[in-house]
């Protein structure tokens, strides 16, 4: 590793930070670590600098206590560890880059800053949906201090007394509110445009949300979206959706996600993308050599697909900083790595967890693949507390894993890390099924969940278990024999109409029962979770049958095709 | 991919397999779901097959409560389910290689069995230390069913009132007996040939787990032996320690480590490397076409340090029992990866974890390395519970990650099995500084630890912020001026005796006195945790002095230095 790069003149110069959050407070930050010479100014155009974005919901649900603990850092305690001139209330209006100046707007009044570097770090906007009434003081945000403050002084206003809330957008920040507002005591609904909650989550994960919230009373309007608030009695709204249905509130929160803030940087003539978003190079340099840019509003390149565009998260957003302070200061930058949009959620007792591309997202953009579903315990089985996660996983053809995701009540989190650190390295299910990962009773298992990925990943691409998938179904129901190889009492309390029924240890003496139910059509094999079904498949391959096994087994099928549960 | 690889004769054969646990139930299983045909025989020489080696101290400890769900399956259910052969209370005694049999003796007498394949997985046995006494009834082991049932009847048998154990042995399974023991209620001394407690953590780390089974009442005996156990009062023993201690004890636990079983393997003529482990190849087979070997018996090869030994592990232990399947039946295997090492293990409420190489390790093989030692939380500080993760890794000078540990009361597995993950890519500084990883309050920070240890490591490396290390004390004091920049009333609590103390927000207006103090002198600076620390080492860097920043801060250096602490 190499320090210093040739070609930036040495001496006094002033970087100007535009938002003091984030990748603007982290460039801030490394840049004095790195030059204690150049004169540092951050401007802030709301009241807060470095405040915990990503804390909102959690101090409005109460259980971060104090609201102080958002506040990470001041202008006083950043002056004085790093001796930043960080100044709150300054809005940037514009930027003269011949010039190199900034025209900044106080209480006070109006001033021009020159600049011999210009980090934009603006964020995002939210995103304004097209309803009626949004104007209306029952109706918030979620995305900064003012708004939590605002939001928290309603709902203590409210009383825990059958106050009702509706909460539009059932996304990450979303579903952060929907558990805060119950929290608080609130009756609480939720309305999501996209088909199912958490729309960046595979459909067939989905249901586990939604039941979820469904146990502890919130009520879900999914694939509809509300069109207009109205005033209804005393101070509540009614909020009408696209169904026809009407929702009493007396608060609204609206979080339909957000869009890059690029009005400066628009106003200011700098290359910005189709997307909306700053285009930026390597070292988050923007079409201006003298301007960089990071975080929410600045384009990103996408590990799997290839795609260009903003993704709003504080990681990503951090590390940028600290490249573009690297760069502007003319030092060697950290490789820049593509986002692979490893995001999480908790919902109640539940964790969500997203990395790399869903499989929504590689149907669009053609991308070849391969799904595969397990359903194991977080740790091993026969230590007590062991629950459930399921972890669903798409690989390329040549076993390239493309992508991950995961529902569960504990060790979720530590398997999406896994995956979005092999992710990260271009690993393969060969690889998932080597890794080494630690293991003791009460962590995890000698098979790990991601091994086992791995393990099934190999069996489906090379050809040794085909497997059949839950969307499958109709025309398995129409080509294909389906056999369930569960025990006697669990297909009593529900299966495929139509289904024959083999236990798994019964098959090898009743080959020539499915032999002659197929009658030369294929065997669509299944059992609960796919495990067992993989052996009976083997089996059935073994007699010369034309078998395959269902990815995700029962506990799939039924979240995918509710009305297969009798 | 592809499924069938030339040259192996198809037709009916025999595999057998000589151990039914871990690595040895993984191959018939996997041969089993690849060959329908195939007859498989498994010998166990005990009643058990397929037991929960690792689960054995936590039903000791009464967490797991059934003792039959240690018993993962018996022959009857992998009989039904996999068409298996198990039999038990069947030892191998011989192998005649060129006949291709196995003798096989069981209660009722003595058979031959001939193999088309045979698989070796016979594990390791306890290594017996020279302690005078060991037959006595009072002295346990804990790798076996039998065993767990002696040692609980036992316990049950002494009842809980002033009962004292002694454990010989601290190291993974020696600790959890530990825990399993003061669970009975028990009173415990632990006795450790090493100078700390869990032999394979590095030293700087193992006070945390002394503290914490100090804070659980054991008594901790560590670098030194026990010598003899001589019978004591009533059916109490003493056990002498080699510095003339004599512990009363009313049982002892022995667990001193094991060595491979490879007796068998040795009779047989098979190629048996200087660690005696039985030697394979990266299809798991040994030196004779037609037996491969699996598990604590067999050589790998170490992923960091090329070393060539065996490792007791179930982890790669099951992993290699499918590859063996893989081979035996002519399929592609999956490529051998080396082995990390990656362990861990629960002390009370603390997780220790290892992967890669320590830092003792590095040195004796050699291979330099820089050491990055950081304390973070185990998610966002603002959110309530964040607990502290003692976090240390090694890095090659090209930045390339070597090893890392962490020990902890929340989040360690998930740091571990991330960087074993990066271990294995191996991934850089650089790729550590630009993971994604999941991000939520309750889970993580936007710079998550792994983050961290990429950025202090990019920073050592690169000269940015050099380091200098607790152990270098002595040199320090002797050759340079230290400096604390906590705050007064940290360093009224306890600092290092000479120490210029300088808070590091009062810095910059007082570099003169650090100039003059210093007097032509390198300055080492520290912290609490070397975050602090990093800042003053860069302000006195830019001021023209020779600074370097303490790894690891206060909180490590007294972990090394206890005899600093006031």
């Amino acid at each position: 590793m190499q320090i210093e790069q040739p070609g930036f003149a040495p001496g006094p110069r002033r970087i100007v930070i535009v938002g003091g959050v984030a990748g603007g407070m982290s460039a801030a930050a490394r840049a004095r670590r790195l030059d204690e010479q150049a004169e540092i100014v951050v401007l802030e155009q709301s009241d807060y600098v470095s405040f915990a974005n990503c804390g909102l919901p959690y101090h409005l649900s109460g259980e971060i206590k104090d609201r102080d603990a958002l506040l990470l850092n001041t202008p006083e305690s950043l002056g004085a560890a790093l001796a930043l001139d960080v100044r709150t209330g300054s809005r940037v209006t514009a930027i003269d880059r011949a010039a190199q100046t900034v025209s900044v707007t106080t209480a006070d009044g109006t001033y021009t800053l020159t600049y011999d570097a210009l980090l934009l770090s603006p964020g995002a906007v939210a995103v304004r949906p097209p309803i009626d009434g949004l104007d209306h003081p029952a109706v918030h945000s979620l995305r900064t201090i003012p708004d939590l403050d605002a939001l928290d002084e309603h709902v203590t206003r409210l009383g825990r007394d059958r106050a009702r809330a509706v909460v539009v957008g059932a996304g990450f920040i979303g579903l952060e509110a929907v558990e805060a507002l119950v929290a608080r005591g609130l009756e609480v609904d939720v309305v999501e445009l996209a088909d199912h909650v958490l729309p960046p989550l595979d459909a067939e994960l989905a249901p586990l949300l939604a039941d979820e919230l469904r146990a502890h009373d919130v009520g879900l309007y999914a694939g509809v979206s509300a069109r207009a608030i109205t005033p209804g009695t005393d101070s509540a709204v009614d909020v009408a959706l696209s169904d026809g249905t009407t929702l009493s509130a007396d608060l609204v929160l609206v979080n339909v996600g957000v869009r890059p803030a690029t009005r400066l940087a628009l106003d200011a003539g700098l290359e910005v993308g189709p997307t909306g978003a700053v285009r930026v190079d390597a070292d988050q340099r923007t079409s201006d050599p003298h301007i960089w840019a990071v975080g929410d509003a600045v384009e990103v390149i996408h590990a799997v697909t290839g795609a260009v565009g903003p993704v709003p998260l504080a990681g990503p957003a951090n590390r940028q900083g600290r490249r573009a302070a690297d760069s502007m200061l003319g030092r060697r930058t950290t490789p820049r790595a593509p986002v692979l949009g490893t995001a999480i959620v908790r919902v109640f007792g539940l964790t969500a967890a997203v990395t790399g591309a869903n499989q929504r997202t590689l149907a669009r953009a053609g991308i070849p693949h391969e799904v595969v579903r397990i359903h194991p315990g977080h740790h091993a089985g026969y230590f007590p507390g062991a629950e459930q996660i399921h972890l669903v996983a798409s690989f390329a053809p040549d076993g390239r894993l493309l992508g991950a995701q995961a529902v569960g009540r504990a060790g979720v989190d530590k398997r999406i890390d896994v995956l979005a650190t092999a992710l990260r390295a271009d690993m393969t299910a060969d690889d998932l099924a080597e890794l080494e990962l630690a293991y003791a009773p009460p962590y995890g298992s000698a098979k790990d969940p991601v091994n086992m990925l791995g393990f099934v990943a190999q069996n489906a691409l090379d050809g040794t278990t085909p497997q059949w998938h839950p969307t499958d179904l109709d025309d398995v129901l129409a080509d294909t024999l389906v056999l369930d190889v569960r025990t006697t009492a669990e297909f009593d309390r529900g299966h495929v109409k139509g289904a024959m029924h083999i236990p798994h240890t019964e098959l090898r003496a009743r080959l020539a029962e499915v032999r002659a139910a197929a009658a030369g059509r294929p065997v669509s094999v299944h059992c609960g979770s796919g495990v067992r079904s993989h052996i009976a498949t083997r089996v059935l391959l073994a007699d010369g049958l034309d078998a395959r096994n269902l990815s995700g087994g029962w506990l799939t099928l039924t979240a995918v095709r509710p009305d297969l549960v009798a």
